[in-house]
Order: C-alpha cells, then structure tokens, then sequence
C-alpha cells in the first residue's frame, strides 16, 4: 500500500469539501488582549482581533496568573521532571487539587494533563472498571467524552439531547440492579445551550444512576465563586462528578475531576491517561491557582463579560445577522455551508483584521457551519462596532440571506 | 450498587498488595537540582536528592529555558486560548514544530498536549483511518502506545520483545496486500534496552510495513544533536514515524510526531485527541524550542549525563547492589517484591533524604519490581557517594540479598 497517496486522498477529499483546516499562526499579546499579532508565511503581517477564543475571561494575561507563572518558574524551573507518581507531584499539585475540591464543594480533585484527557480517562476508567456498567450518554457531548466511554468499552445509551424524558425512557429500560453512569454537559460549547441539570440529576438519582457533568464551558464564568452552572443552580451536591478546564475562563491549560475522596483516588489509582503521563509543569499549576483564587473572589469579570455578551448579541440582532438563540456567553453567528463559512472568515481576516476561525464539520453538524463568536469582557465599543460594521457589509457583499 | 464501596474495596486490595500508591510531595529547587523541598502533611519537611526524575539532564531548570518561559508569558500570557485550530497556533507553535522536523530530519512534525496523548492519537488515528490497518506491537511498548493501538480497534498481533525474528514470522503469517504498522520503542523506560532498530526496520520494509519509533527516552540523550537512538545510528530516515516528549530530557511538557508532510497533515486533520484540546500554552512551547535549541548544539549535558550513569552503575555493582544490566542511562535496582521496594524507599527518604519511587505493578511486571535511578548530569560525587552508602546500609539492616 502507498501510504502518503492515501493520506494525500483523504486531504484532498477534505479540501472538496471545503473543511480542510488551516490554522491561523497568530502571537497573543499579553497586555493588550483581544489583541495579537498576525503571521502569514512565517513573517509577522499585522494584528488583528481575536473573536473566537476560549480564554473567555482575558485571564491568561491577567497579572496575577502571569505573576504567580514567574514566581514558580524561578522557583521550581520549567516542567515537573515526573509522572505524578514518580517525583511530579509538587506542591502546587497539592494545593491546586485543594482549590478545585473547594470550588466545588467536593471532597477532592485529581488533575489531568487536559480536559480532553480529563474526560477520556475519568469516563474510560469508571466506564470499564466498575462491572458491568451502563453508560448514557447526551447526543450532544464532546469528543472526548465520546472517545472515553468507547475506550471503555461499556454498554452506552444515547439520550436524546437535554432531554430528561428520553433519559427516563433509557434508563427504565435497563436492568435496574446494573450500575450506571450519566454522562452529559452544563453549556455546550457550539450552540452555547445549558442543560436542565436539575432534571437530569432528579431522573438518575430516581435509577440509582452516578451522574457526571463537564462544565468545561462553564467553570469561572457562572456561579457566585466561578463554580459554573451546578454552582449558580446550587446543584453541586446532586453531582457525582464534575469535570472542568484549566484552559478557558481560567486561561492556562489542564484539566480535572472533583468527586469523593473515594472515587478520586480510585481514578487516580487506576486511569492509565493519568498515572503513565508527566504531570503539569508547575508554573502552570501556579498560574491555574491564582486564576481560581481570583475568580472566587471578583465578579466583576463575569459582570462584564455578561454585559458584552449581550451587547454583542443585541447588536448582530439588529443588524440582521443570523445568530443562534441561547442563554450562554456563546454567541453562534449560523452560516450553514462550509464554503461560505471559510469565505467569510478570510474576508474578516484579511479585509477587517478580524479573527474568526469558521467551524465546519465535525466540530458541528454539517449544514450547521457556524462563526462562533466570544466577546470577552475585553472586548470595547469599539471592537463590536467594528465587527457588527464587518458582518454587516460581508452580508451585504455575498448575498446571504438576513435575519428576520 | 453503592459505588463509594466498590471504590473502597479496590482501593483496599491495592493496599493489601503493597502497591497503592503514595505521591512524594515535592518542591524542584530552580538552580540547586537534584535538591527539592519535600513536603509531609503539607508542611515542608526538609530537602531530599530527586534520584528518579525523567528531567534526565536537568534541562528544567537551564537558565535558556526559564528565560525563554518568562519572556513567552511577558509577551503571550499565560495560556494559548483555544485549540490548534480555533485561535490556538501561535508563532511558537509553527517554530516547535519546524525545530522538531529538523532535530529528526523528516518533513514536518505535530504537536500533542503530551507525549501520552501523542501516542495514543497518532496510533490510533493510523491504525483505525488506514483501511484494514493490521498493528504489530512490541510485548514492551508503554501503556500509551497500548492504549492508542486499542483504542482504534485494528487487528494486532503482539511480537516478542526486541526480536526481529518474531516479527517476522508474524508479518510472514500476514495476507501481503494488507498495510501493516510496526510500533515499538528505542530505550524501553523501565528496563533501559534498547531495540534494534536496523533489524526492525529491515524486516518491516521487507514486508512493506509502516514503522512508528518511541524514543520518549531517548531524545535529547543520544545521537549527535539530542535525536535519540536513530539519529546516533543513522536511521532517522528509515523510520515513517518517530515519536518524542518534550517533558523529559527537554525538561518542560508535551508530546510530537515527526514524519512526512502528508501523514503529519492526515494526523493533524482527523485525531480527536489532536483536534479537540486546548493548545499548549506559548511559554511551555517556547522553553521547549529553547531546550532542543540548545540541546542540538551543546553535547556536554550528554557526555557528563553519560558518564554520572557509568559512575552510578560501577558504584553499585562494586556494592553488591543488584542492578539490572543494560546500554542505556537508565539504572534499575531490582528489588523483585512490592513491600520492600516501598520499605527501601521510605527508609531512602526518611533517613537519608534521598528520593527514588518504588515501581511496582502495573508500571512493571509482578516480581521485577525496582528501583529505577536516574542518574543526571547534576549528580555530585558526593551524591552518589550518599546514595550507594544509604543503599549498602538499608541492604544491610534488611538483610537482602547482594549480587555476585
């Protein structure tokens, strides 16, 4: 077999498609966020404004978070030098995990390198060592709970998604003396919805079911203590498990579970993704901290985040853009074809020095090709004028068609 | 079912076997390595000598790295934002990874979150996505590699380790038109062999099969510019893909791949664990590219490094230690029982403030279990002088038994 020929074919049928990703090489600028230089063939060719990022908050420039970086750097150089158990666990391990259980309201935490790595062993793990467990699963999670609860190998169900009725169905279904494990997410990172956590949790608890949500999209945004959705509905006793993300509101990188003292350690134990895996260098996990420490304690950033959001989705209303109806900080600005999707996206970059990554299938749906939009609470007057002003004459110069 | 129960009882049996786990909790001593804080109860409790870190050559704490962090996190902030796709790239990414193809002179390279994820995504991306994709697998191959193998649920047949032969006869009993994969590793971590690469590579291109070389621990010790064990025997250019870490010899996090232009595209454009992830954070890819950067020009770090581990080995034969013969750095104390390899662990730190884990199942196989030293450039006479006494008195008051 010619291997690089296939390769090559499998490119080229993404390319027909109009779905072949190219990566924008952008160069943040600490200070100065949404901000950040722009690269085209290696050289520096601008700045443009970034609309699509997940450090939804501005926080991976926030003082405290760079400062608290430094200060571990000099202390403790650059990475870990271990797996967890083979001399990585540092300090700031230990106080991190503190801080995430506190958060919470949990026993404990266990850090992963990841959120995606989080899901994909916390699930993998439950999912294949607890016997014979039941999965159900919502239609609309991540990828990397997917790919964790098929690595487990379990039994899974699909519910249809946000749909406490249809999990119901499922689960009267099942053998009620088989363990089972709820899985679903609080904001769905690509049409921004939340889900009816309460609902969901009154449904498993009725089975006896374990429930686990991933508020990736949610930690340090919702909530009196940036705790997410389970905190500001004050449901986060009612969880098994709640998987978050150091790599969006709180703007480093890594991710988590925070459960019982008991199942914690049984992940951390058993999950082959944590035990065989260099543990997070410390100055990350001294940025993470600070991070947490500091969105417990203001809220004035997700005051303004808020407030951006809606001004954002007021206007693109205005003006006719088609963005999709949810009560998150996501704002889907819906385009429906791939090509369309990209052009629009190369005529904000290069025409407006607007950055907005199209987001084609299978991150979404095909037919549901999206511009994702994030105003952040750094994001000024200014910025949205320009960006509804971009939009609007881009509409206006391909002919598509406007909101009612 | 009471899931905190079943938690427990596994929990227990681990305890009943002597290999739960106790994480060391540590603080690395930027400028004073291989000294760290060790904490007890969350109090510092005094300073140890890490003599188990995967910083093989102290690259974790080179005054290039850190500084190449902190001026990454003054000019970038702390995270990178987004994925590789959605805001994600930033300009040391695309340095990285052109540094990365370079160091092992194949056309292009990708980044992963870890070398775990690395693994894990590229195995499994090829063996599910080529079509009737059959994986042959070395009996030693790390748990990631494993993992990734089944995660794609490809046909896969085990060799036996390091033999060529085996391979052969199991690609001999092989339906020729069927594309085949061979993945195994250069320096196999817990032992210290070292494959043979040629050989490997003669049988497999014989068959016309793929190879896909671990050397995790490997790069940055061996071959001229720190490429591992292909690039000192020449046989970079043999292999389809070569797979590396930058979080141990390089010091800092994160994994690679390096290969074609086209298979590097393919991976990038179809592996969850690729796609799905937040990029690594600007400072932890900048104090990569200064810690290969340097690594490729100065081979001091790997003569000295070199010659510690001689020093070590020579030290502990002498003593009657019985270490496990190999080529690499890697130095194994075979203990070959999971409670006195913890007891001789505990006594090492308490007594002599000397830090090594004890590596029981599943990390290694039942009965071989070990300390595993590794020794760094760092290492002082004195140090080693410490470590062999402490060892000599401990064989001593526990009675073990010597080598000959």
């Amino acid at each position: 077999m010619d291997f690089n020929t296939f390769f090559r074919d499998q490119l080229d049928s993404l390319r027909n498609e109009g779905r072949y990703r190219i990566f924008a090489e952008l160069e943040r600028q600490a200070g100065s966020f949404p901000r950040a230089g722009h690269y085209v063939d290696g050289e520096r060719s601008g700045t443009v404004t970034i609309w699509c990022s997940n450090d939804y908050l501005g926080m991976g420039q926030h003082p405290a978070v760079m400062e608290a970086m430094h200060e571990a750097i000099d202390r403790c150089g650059a990475g870990a030098g271990g797996t967890r158990n083979i001399s990585g666990t540092t300090h700031y391990h230990v106080l991190l995990e503190q801080e995430l259980a506190d958060l919470h309201g949990k026993e404990a935490a266990l850090l992963f390198t990841s959120g995606y790595v989080s899901n994909w062993a916390a699930l993998g793990t439950l999912a294949s060592k607890i016997p014979n467990c039941v999965v159900l699963s919502d239609a609309g999670n991540h990828a990397s709970m997917i790919e964790g609860i098929r690595h487990s190998r379990a039994e899974r169900h699909i519910f249809a998604h946000n749909d406490p009725e249809d999990l119901d169905r499922k689960l009267s279904a099942l053998d009620p003396r088989l363990p089972k494990l709820v899985a679903f997410e609080s904001v769905y990172s690509m049409d921004g919805d939340i889900s009816p956590i309460a609902e969901i949790c009154d449904v498993a608890e009725a089975h006896g079911a374990m429930t686990y949500l991933d508020e990736v999209h949610a930690v340090g945004l919702y909530g009196p203590r940036g705790g997410g959705i389970a905190e500001r509905e004050g449901l986060m006793d009612r969880l098994t498990v709640i998987e978050g993300t150091l790599g969006k509101a709180f703007g480093v990188v890594g991710g988590y579970i925070a459960a019982s003292t008991d199942l914690c350690d049984f992940v951390r134990s058993f999950a082959s993704g944590f035990i065989f895996t260099t543990s997070l260098p410390p100055a990350v996990t001294a940025g993470a901290l600070a991070s947490i420490r500091h969105l417990k304690a203001s809220t004035a950033e997700r005051l303004r985040h808020q407030d951006r959001v809606a001004v954002v989705r007021r206007r693109l209303e205005a003006a006719g853009i088609p963005v999709l109806e949810n009560p998150s900080h996501i704002v889907p600005v819906m385009v429906r074809d791939p090509v369309l999707c990209k052009e629009i996206s190369d005529r904000l970059l290069d025409h407006y020095g607007i950055y907005v990554q199209p987001i084609n299938y299978p991150t979404v749906a095909r037919r549901t090709e999206r511009l994702r939009i994030t105003p952040s609470p750094l994001h000024t007057d200014a910025d949205i004028d320009h960006l509804v002003n971009a939009l609007t004459e881009i509409w206006a110069e391909i002919g598509l068609k406007r909101a009612a």
